[in-house]
């Protein structure tokens, strides 16, 4: 099925795999009037590349974003914007010993059980790598919130063991593990070092606050915010846990706790006291901060030696050689960054038409 | 916009508030020819029904269920099912003083933002007993699963700090918790009841298990399997926090602990040795058992003496008032049960044409 | 599959059948803030009643509609508008000759094959009693464009060879057919006389003109103004040809005959000196009249002895008893009406977040 | 609004404008192991190619197909399929002429009246040149198709008031007409002729012909088989008007006439002794040839004078000078053909889970 489009006004179709010809994403429904270049784009892609520090693969993707269409005379046109990244250095491997068996902890024995067959270059299409386009459709996105007050921040709450215990958030792209605790980054670093010697790979987890969010926004019943943001979160690969506000520590808290009491601010509007809710009261959003968090598994790719079954059907011991990641988290900040943004812009969008006064006041 | 319609193929579209004339659901795209009466959805209902126990709110709703359509001469036709519950006994109450203040915890003011005003009567459209509906729609799915092999079990695993330590299946039926730990669900009554006499609330977490789903279920990259049912779990009102297999523990692990190994069973097939993954790689089955959690705030009407804005702008306490759960765990795990179904159901018909000897075998 | 539910943001799903408990309509996307009332769609559906004139069915359906949610204190809340039709009187009758063959010109034969069985009753889901649900929907949608500035007038246009030559708007709810043309209406009428005489039904063809579409109306690529407006009528049982403008006589025309010429009107302002396009260019509503005609098919239920197939593979003879309509024309112009208004409401709310300008204008 | 995506298992996004950098299209949802590469599709476009004829504009379209993802060692992987047409040559021209006025006929005007301004090289998004990236998708869709024994064929039924009156299958491709008519194709070469020597163009229309649809394709009440092929024909920028069987010949018909009666054929199974219906029976396809025609206004780029009104307010009067089409049908008829193609094909996916038996016989 057409599992690859995403969102109802602001729709992204992304399409390619890590090792064929090329990657991108259409957006269909971006409004139009939009300054859009490049440029725009290219910072965002950046964030995700590998080899940008000790902590990730020296693996070199030159990810270089073109725009084919949609965009005249430096302006978005209201027609669909595609975009395209080309794999350039990656045809002269050989991938027998990978085709051979399956990789504990990825898609290769899913994609086989589900299609028949996969394309085992670097994981095809379940590689992270898709994750680019998504990036590039998250540029816009954000752009775009940014334009209307709003502004979307992710940042590295946890590696391992190592959590922040403090925010500052001009320090998230101070330190190359887009931590906004600079302590906290510097015992996470030695910690990957460690991990990293070992032959292995660890999680952590990501953060994500959203500040301007009118209150409003999100569709009773199942396309509330939060529930939409929980299925942009965990389509990523490695999310095993989304979290809205306090999280799965709610669990254990009592009503009288939990509640963010109403009261005034400043200037006498009604204001939450707490954020528990982390922004979201019934799938809506409230007008405070939100604030999501994933939780990723760590990288399945180690050398360190691991048991399989192969294609001959024998079990087997494997150690999966490459340039890999001993970490996820820093690349995908700004994946998370993304998969927020064009969640958040879909449901404002559509949102515009929640009411006859709105309606009314924009035909008439 | 249209928030209250989830799915492609098996497609369901609940309406009502709590205090309206009837609530329900129409299920658009249910195969033809299941067998199905009231008498298979009317259990699943009980479940959630009010007044089960003494853990729950002594409030009577009728809830009988009834079909309108899409059944004839005992099977389902193809044609769209329509199920209504008549809101009976609730016309006379005096809903002044609730309509004057925003209830801390409630969508009371996110709706009034979003929409301009709400109907205050008992939550309105977001009332948990909204999800009636939902649980007459998972009621069809459930059975539809059990014809092709596949077992949905939901049951509490916390109520505050308590939390199972023993997994017995056929207990879960047997207390009123829901706990397949009887020693557990004893300790929990005894919070409940602590919690209660405060005038308080608590929080829990639901657990759900899928036995018997075939490896390949799901669509990458967008439509994976845990994504939609991310999205579906954190669609019910007091979830925070979603999470698959392990769930955010991954943040604090390494690679090699993480991933499952591939073994050989007792027949030589394919086989993980342990299922850290939830049953779930790469968005697709995997043929393990899916293991998927949901963390619930406590219920957020309390008697307790709450802070919060009237409609004069005058910051007020109050005191909820009126028959409410001290704990939503119990009433919930069947909605939780009922939100997996539909989600999973829908992707195993998408995946009826993901290749091209399914389709040929069909058509030719 | 979901074949019942149409459109994205104002998005109806129908359900029942015929001979039914009931059947009925969910409006999930209705602004919040219209004022409406059962009183408001009666009347629609009174158009659509049989028995209205010597020309229908003196069959007798109440059809009298109600609404079970989405509505408070007279006002819609933005939920999902919930309303139902009642099958009164049709419990009894004796249905077994007509399950025992296929009807020539019904859809008895495509059921059985889609779904392996069918409800045979008064033509069950397939009958073309299920408009009613539409009818309803489209008397919100209509109410919503009204207040907008738009009017949408559907009107009979032909009933066999007998077309309208002239067009008076208020003569159109003057005569028991809708046309807008008196004569042509009574000529139509003895025509019907005679066609009834011989045990046989007669075809026709409706035309809908909405004034007061703004500019900008519809979304290129497929989901054109005028794509959608084809599904939409296609979509009703007996229609086989559906015309935008000057519709299929366009095929022998010549560029310059066709094309409208841009002219400035009495206040400068841009307009087209002839309509030939049917206010569509490009699929975008173009300011000027949309004009749309769909061409039905005769009442396949007749009297008069034909030919088919029963149970047993045998060829017989049969006579479709029963108050059928010898044209199905006057009561299905309200039908074209709700199909009509339900796209274009859809279409003018998608389109408010077009460019930037309008969500920054909304926004900040 | 996200108005360039179609279909909902077998979904297709085109993107691109006429004279941008290139144009493509994302099939998302093609089933897994369909041997595909660009010799599959090339032929498809070749024939939508300007230049191939004397009656279509000598313009020169590289046109060559590059299948960018979604296929691996010679097969679909199941993944999104994406495919680009690069537009080489299109730089130079100066269009600032064009930019400076609306052009009778086409959308200049209305795209500036929703997204505020347009991308005015060539039509831009309106050209007629996006239909390349829909043949591209359709081709793929023809091709699966076959494999399930479903043949689709288009060709050109009249121009102007040359209609065919003969059908012979082989000489479709014989002529550059696309006419089933030697006779019909030489006579409609000389009008076309005519045409263009008096600067203007002509109109015409084209019918599609599937052969072995299965009986139970499309789903009731709005995915009705013929409604989505409404839908999709009428996308196609320049159809005005769409018929199903007997179209609009029917509104002047008797039921006796237009009902096709049951039979039994030379192995004792049910059939239709005619096809009035055109193959579709209560939007399900009934077994019998399906047919769908299109009727095409004429290009509106015409040499010959015409008025329209320019950038400062004045009307002027222009001469739309380049090489352009004197009619569009020859070039069109591969665009029906693969708009019907994708259509039925998702209608015939989304089939396949239409009863238990199907859904049973597949996972048991």
């Amino acid at each position: 099925m057409a599992g690859s489009t995403l969102g109802t006004i602001f729709k992204i179709s992304t399409w390619g795999e890590s090792h064929g010809k090329a990657l991108g994403v259409v957006i269909d429904g971006c409004p139009a009037g939009l300054e859009l270049s490049e440029a725009d784009i290219q910072p965002y892609l950046n964030r995700r590349k590998p080899g940008q520090s000790a902590y990730t693969t020296p693996r070199k993707e030159a990810d270089e974003i073109e725009i084919l269409s949609g965009v005249f005379e430096g302006k978005t046109t209201g027609t669909p914007i595609s975009m395209i990244l080309y794999n350039k250095s990656q045809q002269s491997k050989d991938y027998s010993e990978i085709a051979s068996y399956y990789r504990p902890g990825h898609a290769d024995y899913t994609f086989d059980a589900k299609y028949g067959f996969r394309d085992y270059r670097g994981g095809g299409r379940s590689s992270g790598r898709e994750t680019a386009a998504r990036v590039a459709a998250g540029a816009v996105a954000v752009k775009i919130l940014k334009s209307l007050g709003v502004d979307v921040t992710a940042y590295t709450r946890s590696i391992g063991d190592i959590q922040i215990s403090d925010f500052v958030k001009k320090e998230i792209m101070n330190n190359m593990l887009y931590m906004p605790d600079r302590e906290a980054a510097v015992k996470a670093g030695k910690l990957i070092e460690a991990v990293s010697k070992e032959h292995d790979s660890i999680g952590g987890s990501i953060e994500c606050i959203i500040n301007g969010v009118p209150a409003g926004i999100g569709e009773p019943v199942f396309d509330k915010l939060d529930a939409n943001l929980a299925k942009a979160l965990m389509s990523i690969g490695a999310v095993k846990g989304v979290e809205i506000g306090d999280g799965i520590s709610v669990a254990k808290k009592r009503g009288s706790e939990n509640n963010d009491f109403f009261c005034l601010d400043d200037n006498n509007n009604i204001a939450k006291c707490t954020n528990h809710s982390g922004g979201i009261l019934g799938g809506i959003s409230d007008g405070s901060d939100i604030i999501i968090r994933a939780s990723f598994k760590a990288t399945p790719s180690i050398l360190k030696e691991q048991q399989t079954v192969n294609k001959n059907g024998e079990e087997i011991n494997v150690s999966i050689k490459g340039r890999h990641d001993p970490v996820i988290i820093p690349r995908a900040v700004v994946v998370v960054e993304a998969m927020t943004a064009v969640t958040l812009l879909d449901l404002m969008l559509i949102n515009m038409s929640s009411t006859m006064d709105n309606i009314k006041s924009f035909y008439n």
